[in-house]
């Protein structure tokens, strides 16, 4: 398969999708569970889905005889190696080619399927698909993107997430980095949330055009003259969590420490709450009574329940979904990675970047 | 007065406060209160405070009139003009150099004042320090810090804030800066939290010593070895709301970014409770029963109240309180900076930074 994505890639039928299946802290047994179950899911209206788990073959074939599953949509590809969660992701990379992330990368290469889901190893995920697949046009560096909840609902699906990219892949981002950041982000967000124009932001240190860091400043003039995209300007922390933007643009290591903040968030709130008022009976007697909610609010900040985060910059998808997810996260993660084929993400980012016009990428490495 | 801070300084008495009178959206009313209410309060024990109002003499004279003060501490200098909060703070400073806040600078520069408190333009009150003052030895660029609340007590005050700088005076920081900002801020949290040893870490995307970029990674190495600071290593976003740290080192940038979010995480997540919940009659009770605990915690939150933020590294002490800040919040302002003259805390951090061995600074300007 080539490096370009064609429009063919969205007509393709069924959709052929490979599974990490011996990555994450419930792998292989949750991922094995969460295959099995979409298999026998038969949307109507719904493209065909193929599922190519790729793990120990032995254990996933017994996994499976407990599973209510479908033979045909349904195949094991054996991988010797697994990387664990705790590895240092270049070492064992390279110490370990048969892993199952990066037998599933090269699958993906080798035209067998469409897009990656892996509840494994971020660090490994990112790397083998570096690895093995290509960069689209105009693209140096990919980006990790997540979503998280914000106060506003948008698009079709009446939808409370925000997506914020890079989160991690590229700690340092120059000016074009951030320029195609928004394009994917734009695509992702119509695509995935139904959002036809999503309202794309840059995070910065103040609404003006001329505060941040001067590749910020660089890439807010360019992004101000790019058409089909719904550019709003900087937006700052405090807009964040009000959710006035739809994409937010950033750094990898500003997005990293703004997505844990929001993490933890609500529940230290909770606690301070707690922590201040303790004295007060009323006060605890409201905690109390919230208490239930509290935990549902914590889901649903809690991004990872919802699809998991996408690598976006290459020929194919890679979902990375968390670490500790079960069968039902996976599951969501396989149906977002599904999506984005189906939608045709690929070629909508393709076009995006051609718009953007973008220097080609040299062919570097990427840490 | 030379650019060296000498042990002289803290000996001296009374100490001399200058106030920018005309600084802030309640300015010159709501300084004049602070000023006067201030001037006939002599606790027990404490250094005499001697304050020095710099704006529109007449102005300030008429609405002296009509509060009750000891003309005895509290003295006016005419200053002819006033920098807006919303004017560009380069252009003005350049425009007005007998603006209320470039005259309180010289003042200090002057040996009249040993600390500077303004609730106006943030940008303008940092250069004209920038333009007057002389940066200790061993600084390169300034650091302007800030308290946030988090779930941890600490020091002799069981107080419940944490540090964190830059937050917007040096965008771009150098491992060199984070180096001189960590010693700082830890000098900071020493004296005016009374906090002896004060847990610094350096924020970045993940615990380990390697992670972030490399001026993170080379300011790790150097903190790592420095004696006399108590460098805890690397936080990560989650652990800004759990107080992990005493002390947060960042970039402007990011510092600016975390701090924003603060100021509006707690109003959201109320808000998103709501929304999120709203259908659930029993989660509504808890939150009415919550709303004025919730009044309360946006308050604590609130870290303008908190006496403000202090711009460090200079040979005199600038507490910037926020622009909305009434009397009271401006009282703060001036106790924090007198503490920060009383304990010492400038020729305090001047050690650390000979102990720090950073290399001197070069007389370029600072932006």
């Amino acid at each position: 398969m080539s490096g370009h994505v064609t429009e063919n890639h969205v007509a393709k039928s069924p959709i052929t999708i490979v599974v990490d299946a011996m990555g994450g802290d419930h792998a292989p047994e949750e991922v094995v569970k969460a295959a099995a179950a979409l298999s026998v899911e038969k949307p109507d209206g719904s493209e065909p889905l193929h599922l190519l788990l790729v793990g120990d073959a032995p254990r996933l074939h017994q996994l499976l005889m407990h599973q209510r599953y479908d033979a045909e949509c349904l195949a094991i590809h054996h991988a010797s190696q697994v990387i664990t969660m705790e590895e240092s992701p270049r070492e064992a990379l390279a110490a370990k080619q048969d892993s199952s992330i990066a037998v599933a990368a090269r699958l993906c290469s080798e035209g067998r399927a469409s897009a990656l889901v892996s509840a494994g190893n971020t660090g490994a995920a990112v790397l083998s698909c570096l690895q093995y697949w290509k960069r689209l046009p105009g693209i140096r560096r990919c980006a990790l993107a997540a979503v998280y909840p914000t106060e506003v609902r948008r698009g079709e699906k009446d939808d409370p997430f925000s997506l914020i990219l890079d989160v991690g892949a590229t700690l340092d981002a120059t000016a074009d980095d951030l320029v195609s950041f928004a394009v994917m982000g734009a695509a992702y967000a119509a695509r995935i949330s139904k959002n036809p124009q999503p309202k794309v932001a840059l995070l910065s240190n103040g609404a003006e055009a001329g505060k941040g860091p001067k590749e910020v400043v660089a890439a807010h003039a360019r992004l101000k003259e790019l058409r089909g995209l719904h550019f709003i300007g900087n937006v700052e922390g405090v807009d964040i969590p009000r959710g006035v933007a739809d994409v937010v643009v950033c750094s990898g290591f500003v997005g990293n420490v703004v997505l844990k903040m929001l993490e933890g968030v609500s529940e230290t709130v909770v606690r301070l709450a707690h922590y201040a008022y303790k004295e007060k009976l009323m006060w605890r007697a409201g905690l109390a009574m919230l208490s239930g909610g509290i935990g549902k609010l914590k889901d649903l900040t809690d991004w990872k329940q919802y699809g998991g985060a996408p690598l976006l910059g290459f020929d194919h998808l890679l979902i990375k979904a968390h670490g500790r997810s079960q069968a039902g996260a996976i599951q969501n993660a396989i149906k977002v990675a599904k999506k984005g084929v189906a939608s045709g993400l690929l070629p909508d980012i393709e076009r995006g970047l051609r718009e953007a016009d973008l220097p080609q990428a040299l062919p570097v490495g990427q840490s």
